[in-house]
């Protein structure tokens, strides 16, 4: 069993940072806390990070009476990202390998991350992910997994990141079902969000009946559990998938960025490694 | 009142790498995080981060049956410092101000802190110190009073940083009590980390009755308290005593690196900065 115990002062942290995102006061920030480690010390052990985040957030919801505090920090990053857009299509288009390309770069925007880290630098990490080489490398297996299906279930991550994700599925030239969060929970994609970075025209965008970060199927409606358990080939992108599904059967590839030690040690890669990882073979 | 709610993140971090370093399995490391949690959640409103520390850091040292978790890092700190002492003392009698010179090394040293972060550069961060401009810069007024005084109660922090300060107190030439903790907190100083640090020939070594950061006078010996209310100049090290002194009255002076983001909020500084700051005046 992997144990996530970095993961606590992280939450903690992103409880607090989450509750100042929405206005409270320190009176409230501090409840917040409070309660976030009466909940946390009650989480069963082995409990991964999306299982946590579900239950901190919430907690900042409920007491700060705020649907969606990452509301306004995902439109901006929207925004930012459209800006980008047609540069990134200008990369994708002169690159040698152009899905090569549109993968780094749908890597590129898995920085579009406000639970692992408060902010984030677009350009600069764009630039590095173009660059950098792949830690864990099956891009070549993905290729080919690419070329012999007709459908691609995507699993997205951040709001934002949607837009890079965008650049990815209008190179893939497949019928993609992308799946969002439905409703909010730190700055991951919901339908709205998905819609604003311009996805509909090019995939089928649904929701997996969640609110929680990544993949937890104790959450996730019957409809999305059938369509991941038929699934070709399924694309996870961010850590938060990785989390949840590393240990779940089926034909995933990861697509991440690792933002934060944890993660970065438990694939045993430096923090800041770009990877495409294939699941770990399993019947399903 | 002064909050401190992002130390609450902070010392859960603190307490399982603390726990880490006594090399406790994954399940005691765990069952120390849920207690600190517990311990947090009953800590006031208003609680200071030394407060705090005394509190985590005591649960780490009962639950692994550990007295001294920092006693290797403490060593090592102060050896590798005791291998600076003889470039230390030549900066200062090569410096156009000397005096200035060995509070710039003073507060370099100040650097060695396992408890802001895991880890430090102690060259890299030397060299900053002795060329950044002092962020508060109360030193003409700390010259000042120095002269007028015939003695001196240090407060020190760190164990190395003593090093540091041996260098600032064979400069001071005046009758210098240096006031150690009376048993392990974090890497602070107790006598034995002062003597091995060579302080006995130039200082009274005396511990301040307490195994708390900073100075918490309820914890402190009354020998301590009426050294401290009778002092001509008290010189103060690191954020600790800046956090549970800072409104205290008496002629103290502060002396640190600011190393993180809650000291440099609270004293309007950035992170990294450096200051000599002047209590507040206020009758005693």
């Amino acid at each position: 069993m992997k144990t996530w115990l970095d993961c606590y002062p992280c939450f903690l942290r992103q409880a607090l940072s989450a509750a100042r995102r929405t206005g409270a006061s320190e009176k409230k920030q501090r409840q917040i806390l409070l309660l976030t480690m009466q909940e946390l010390q009650h989480i069963p052990e082995g409990a991964t990070p999306p299982e946590m985040a579900w239950q901190v957030h919430r907690i900042v919801r409920e007491q700060t009476q705020t649907g969606d505090p990452f509301h306004g920090a995902k439109q901006q990053a929207t925004d930012e990202a459209l800006r980008l857009y047609p540069h990134l299509k200008q990369l994708v288009k002169t690159a040698k390998d152009p899905l090569e390309m549109a993968v780094r770069i749908a890597i590129a925007g898995n920085i579009i991350d406000l639970g692992a880290a408060d902010s984030y630098d677009l350009q600069s990490n764009l630039d590095r992910a173009l660059a950098q080489d792949f830690a864990i490398n099956n891009l070549l297996a993905l290729k080919h997994e690419i070329e012999s299906v007709s459908s691609i279930l995507y699993l997205a991550d951040n709001a934002g990141e949607t837009v890079f994700d965008r650049v990815l599925i209008e190179t893939l030239k497949k019928t993609v079902t992308y799946v969002v969060k439905a409703g909010p929970i730190i700055n991951d994609a919901t339908r709205e969000d998905a819609v604003a970075a311009g996805l509909e025209p090019v995939a089928d965008i649904i929701d997996n009946g969640s609110q929680a970060p990544g993949t937890l199927f104790s959450q996730c409606s019957a409809d999305f559990r059938q369509l991941f358990e038929q699934a070709e080939l399924i694309i996870a992108k961010g850590q938060g998938h990785y989390e949840s599904l590393s240990d779940v059967p089926g034909p995933i590839f990861f697509l991440l960025k690792a933002k934060c030690g944890v993660i970065a040690r438990n694939l045993d890669i430096a923090e800041g490694d770009i990877v495409v990882k294939q699941a770990n073979a399993g019947s399903r």
